[in-house]
């Protein structure tokens, strides 16, 4: 790997929202990064994100709260948001860091409905800024991996492919079991891993879905969203899918993807770390050594170096605006127990942009 | 293990049907069995069965052909027959070996339509002879010590479940491509076993099925059944199982079961050796540790166990009518494009006789 | 696999000894055979031997006890005996047995002190008759694939082996905790295998033996013989090969050989079922599939063969004796605090005869 | 995880050595430090390193070359050196950098002649300034959580264990096989991890080695060292501990405990990542769940700790002393051809100080 680049020419960013995932994981990824810089923190407590912000060299002149997103518009060292937040808040937030004249990187899902990603895709259009979707599998060297194997042959043609993606969600109060901040329950949250990797994986687009949910009756955490969800997804070719997500299970996180002359396997897959690559044929089972890199850090430095470069992010807002699409038409075939129609689209990676480094790489130790 | 019963005081078997499964896999089992013996082989070629037949140390007047099958009825040594043909013949030899007053033992899937199913039952009713399907994975301890965890509350309540069972079909003449034979593609053949099996793990039954399918157009393996098959099954309490069976892919065979505190895995689940059985839980994964013996050993010696002491088969030709009904329901969702409701059935193992060995022992090492 | 032979053209055996491994893999290996026949059994306790046998179809006819063992002489048809007793009985049954024209198959080890073998390979050469030491793994498909990634170069050039074999051995009245009748503690027994199994691997004979064994003080099992044995062998080539053995840990079987371009592993070896094949290289680990076969149906059925068309087993005496050369040198060491130089042989196989079956099949499923 | 401290509260260290583990592991590792700050590199090509510091955001006034280490004492925003330089050069480095008054981590081995290691203790005492061994698995959650199953009785009373670490070294001109320079070959260098590890999981000191090691004739390698070395430890207790290490053989890193009632696998142990953590009790085999933190962040924030609370580090000099000993015996039992005994050490953890971090966490996700 290369020598980073100094500090002072690397893209700034902006993180907005200072939660778990921000502390355990993006501000260490930043730490770590060649071509990104933490330049600032947006949160709505001021006091403890300056107490984190020390601890990372910055001062109380980089902390921001939410209602001072615009100032970010005078600050020449800051070239990027990184948006999470929830669902709910991310329309907005893109909309006035676009008008401030800054690159967006939001967190997955990209919105809670369809009409607010198309509203996110025109937005930054208009302003003449870079939005990409913090799809981190599609900028890990395994999942890249994975990949290669499906579209280069080494499987056959594929034929069927299976992913399960569920967790414990055991706060009844949490912002992810509210219908209008989170857009929908493990779908949108954990199911979409399945969704979007699959649809990577092949390069394709489904063209019609089946969905089944269940959600309990009077259950205080399953009121407003379901608590699991199976669906099957129908591939050009004739290649199915089966998928499955629920809130009320332990962690588990898996893909595989079958075809006639083998077949491989990703458990876990999804995961920050530790993921494992088998691949399996008439003569045995093959676990691919890799080595693992902080996968944060390559999604950043992925769209720093499209804004340095001038370059569409391999997964930019359209991206995410075809899962909406997928999501709704989901949610409408379980409501109306029918399978329901997508748009046709052809061609490979329709929806995406530059290759990422992890797609260049062998990736193999 | 107790010693074998004398040969003399062992229920003697007429093995109907002489291919791959019955040389490679029953005939050894029989030489392990303790209950069980071998005492005579019905297939179309006389003279290729003589000779495997004196292997076993069978004469000549212990091999019959399909058409003296009557003739059995005069073999007082003979208790019952062992039903390996393709999937259509079930009917018609169940019927004629009942008469001859022989128990049967048949092989899955029990018919190729509804109705012959019901008149397997009915005639082995009428005759007053015992009627066992041979669904091997119900008898073996890997898949009672799964079944103990997912009833006994390891895994916390069981909210979703998911198995796949695929294998490449290359021969465009198989029997097991003619719809008339076979009754299907690889749903009767190896996606019976996702069905089955996740049925005997739950106890229940399932509410409600809906199925895609994909058979390709212009491929001459495919013209009479399906290539690949997904469904999803409700069953009672909400819980959801994904299924995925295919004739287009390389070998594989797994299941697996998720609840609120853990999620238990078999990879391969329904193989004829190496099972393994995998509990995660938040501390980590563990590999379960059990002996392995031979399968159909221990399926044959049940219902040799049954006979000698009249009891119900734990599976018995009615958990064979209830796949067969449920099959039914699957292709009627693929064909109608909607979820299709089956029969409600109240309570557990509603269709199941006694407890095999498997049942009772702990299994483990 | 080929259909068997006709009972009575195969060879028939005496076993001598009914302990456990007798009746839980013996027997039942027998039964399994194509080659071999079960026809007698020899043990010290005619009542419960004759309760066994019937299970089995023999008649008290078929039972003798150890003072009648002259009398197999008169049976025509019994061509060999399978000597399955306390190790220090191995000398005078092989004397006996070969004095009354039986063919010799003779469980490990082979006896209790090198002058007892070489009496062995003395006494069944004045008789004419085979003599072959049960080394089970030298006649599986396993250990033969692993043979052959060693020896064909897959690995490169080996350069470095280990191997541990330990067993809980809790019963202080245990014969194999006694010096006169076991030859020794653990190394005899269990660690025999890793002694024995890397020889084999590699076709080369060790040329020097370091050894360290502990005993403790007072304990009771361990009166006689070692706890635990750890000894390091120098192969030609500068080849080292490290091993341990225990009596006092849980069951733990595994070796490892690695080369300049890779390394396999077997874990679990040298159990009778559910051995694991392993090779990694820089790509990945790769697990091997392989079909099981019962172990002891490979090895019994491959002395018959010789005994058939009159060829040397591949492991006969001589075999067996030069383990027991080497565990004389090992034992020398550990008492002499010192390397201990072992007879220079040159030559691939020397002591071994007639490749078995699995050597040549491919092994793979 | 608390927030980290303020940069400018931290320990800022200079890192003398800029190779691949420098630029690979150390910088990255320090950008996810919370108590350390890189402050300072030193090498010998002043141009390549600058580069590199202006990706760490340090100037060319923080770039220093060996021979201006002393200059280091004016430079009171840098604490310690972490020096990571050829073998040979630690005693020395040590030396200048506890008279400049700067705390001193220094990679292992610690030195190549157990005189070297003795004034190198020595030089830090008399300076007043700490020096710690970097024992990186020392300071991991996975090698701590085997350390606990070990001592905490988990597994039984343990008797035997097993460890190999080879690597393949085909640079015939590195400084790793010249003896001058490594002080050995593959023992200080790679073997070492074996040696270390096992006293640290017992926290004992062995009483007697006894070694066998492999140095080819007229291979250009290893003129100067040995290829492969295997080598028997003897524990208080009768616990033996087999080891084997060796520069010719593909990467493979582990460990095996061996108890009475259970055993732990370590595979790979060593690695900077990917540890896998494997119990084997009767019932089956788990492999422990843990999540992954960079280990030389662990390791490095430990020193700094250490310093700013002024507690003697848990590997002290005396640790890595005590191993420079260990070794000196493992080659004179080589040479001399006959076990060697060790000074015997009663007591837990007796070269050792204040506990990690990684000691009180369950280690556990």
């Amino acid at each position: 790997m290369s020598t980073p680049l100094p500090p002072q020419e690397r893209v700034g960013y902006a993180v907005i929202g200072v939660g778990e995932l921000t502390t355990a994981e993006l501000l260490p990824a930043f730490a770590l990064s060649r071509f990104s810089r933490l330049a600032a923190l947006v949160s709505g407590d001021r006091a403890e994100t300056e107490r984190i912000a020390a601890g990372y060299g910055l001062t109380s002149q980089d902390v921001f709260t939410y209602d001072q997103l615009d100032e970010l518009a005078q600050r020449q060292d800051i070239g990027a948001v990184y948006i999470v937040t929830p669902n709910s808040l991310h329309r907005e937030q893109t909309e006035r860091a676009a008008q401030a004249g800054k690159h967006v990187l939001c967190e997955k899902p990209m919105a809670t409905t369809v009409e607010d990603a198309e509203a996110m895709v025109q937005a930054c259009r208009v302003a003449g800024v870079k939005l990409m979707i913090a799809y981190r599998c599609q900028y890990t060297p395994q999942h890249w991996q994975a990949r290669r194997l499906v579209q280069e042959g080494d499987l056959g043609d594929i034929r069927v492919m299976d992913s399960v993606h569920g967790q414990m969600e055991d706060d009844a109060g949490a912002w992810r079991l509210k219908r209008d901040l989170a857009g929908g329950g493990p779908l949108p949250d954990i199911g979409l891993y399945c969704l979007n990797t699959l649809r990577f994986l092949l390069g394709r687009e489904p063209q019609e879905v089946s969905a089944t949910l269940y959600q309990p009756q009077g259950e205080e955490r399953f009121q407003e969203v379901e608590e699991s969800l199976a669906w099957t997804m129908r591939f050009p070719g004739g290649i199915l899918a089966s998928c499955l997500t629920s809130y009320n299970v332990q962690t588990i996180r898996y893909l595989r993807v079958f075809g006639k002359e083998g077949w491989l396997s990703m458990d876990p897959a999804y995961a920050y770390q530790g993921l494992r690559l088998e691949v399996e044929r008439a003569s045995g089972r093959e676990e691919l050594n890799m080595d693992e890199e902080d996968q944060f850090t390559l999604e950043i430095d992925h769209f720093s170096q499209c804004i340095l470069q001038n370059k569409t992010p391999f997964t930019p807002g359209e991206e995410g605006l075809q899962d909406q699409r997928i999501m709704a038409a989901i949610y409408q075939s379980a409501q109306e127990q029918r399978p329901v129609a997508l748009e046709q689209i052809d061609g490979l990676d329709v929806f995406r942009g530059e290759l990422p480094d992890s797609a260049r790489s062998g990736g193999e130790q």
